[in-house]
């Protein structure tokens, strides 16, 4: 998606360590149009999929997940990281390592909220490993649910986690796959 | 605003504890629609305000935050749960004591994302203590920037957050006020 990638390119920063900051725009400051833009951009590439549940992973992926759900018209859940042994019964887990927390956390969803009869949505705003996505696909598959697609805006595809995924057959498009960053330049994957 | 409370009367659960779940509309799964109608009551209620930015805490403010935002056609910025040590320079922080987490933890806000010239409507979707509400004022603060108002979906009147953040005369609008809630009725504040 062009304009997602001139945003990138204008207003990225890569810092040591391969890591790629669009906080100004995708996660921590949200603009809310350009989410409309990618929203718009998800509901044509899923067109036909009859989805009715928008489910993504707090924190940085709800902004997005919300203006996705208005496009189409679906409730969004966010499965939520618990911290504590403190967990109460009703719900589908998926334990996760964090890279933000260095440490293992649990996404967790309650079972009232993904039927299986849905037709899951998953979206989030970045992925890296895809160790985060693997949690919500496990938590769609425990739901019984039906995994209708997933969107992503970045991937770091050096990374190598939506790859894998592919090389699985999941049905993953994400509107700007980073190949190479470092603070000289930044390559992104022909085709997005 | 009556349709808030419908929602709440008819979906809301009340716990042990004074505890009121409302996770079914507002805070895991999100009914975007309603989202829609709480950010017109706010820009009703905060017009000629000139907001210039809508500040929230993750992670369950986001997704109303952003159709806030939305309606109001500024960006949204959420504040940052801090849970290591290890935060970086440039940010303003504010130390709450956290019931989720039952520790403190440290908001941040990355400075380059708030202006002293902003004008800031901060909203959150649940008031209860008021703490994590102090957190994202103090953040205002450092910032230098202008506090606009302060819009809560749901507030917890019985634990006397809101009512002493008003008594020191902040701009606070709740949509809904529970005064009073046992697993056999719950009365919302007149006027709400």
């Amino acid at each position: 998606m062009e304009l997602l990638k001139e945003r990138i390119r204008k207003e990225g920063k890569i810092l040591p360590g391969n890591i790629v900051k669009v906080d100004g725009f995708l996660n921590h400051r949200i603009d809310v149009p350009l989410m409309e833009q990618i929203a718009q951009e998800f509901r044509r590439v899923f067109a036909g999929k009859d989805i009715t549940l928008v489910l993504t992973a707090e924190a940085s992926g709800i902004a997005l997940a919300t203006i996705c759900a208005q496009a189409f018209g679906v409730p969004m859940v966010f499965a939520k990281k618990a911290k504590s042994d403190n967990i109460e019964g009703g719900l589908y887990q998926s334990e996760i390592f964090s890279y933000t927390y260095k440490k293992k956390v649990t996404l967790i969803v309650a079972q009232e909220w993904i039927k299986p009869t849905d037709r899951v949505l998953i979206i989030d705003d970045f992925m890296a490993n895809g160790y985060a996505m693997r949690g919500l696909i496990d938590i769609v598959n425990k739901a019984g649910a039906e995994l209708a697609g997933i969107g992503v805006a970045v991937e770091k595809g050096f990374q190598r986690g939506g790859d894998s995924l592919r090389e699985e057959g999941y049905n993953i498009h994400s509107l700007a796959i980073i190949d190479e960053a470092n603070e000289h330049h930044i390559r992104f994957r022909e085709g997005t």
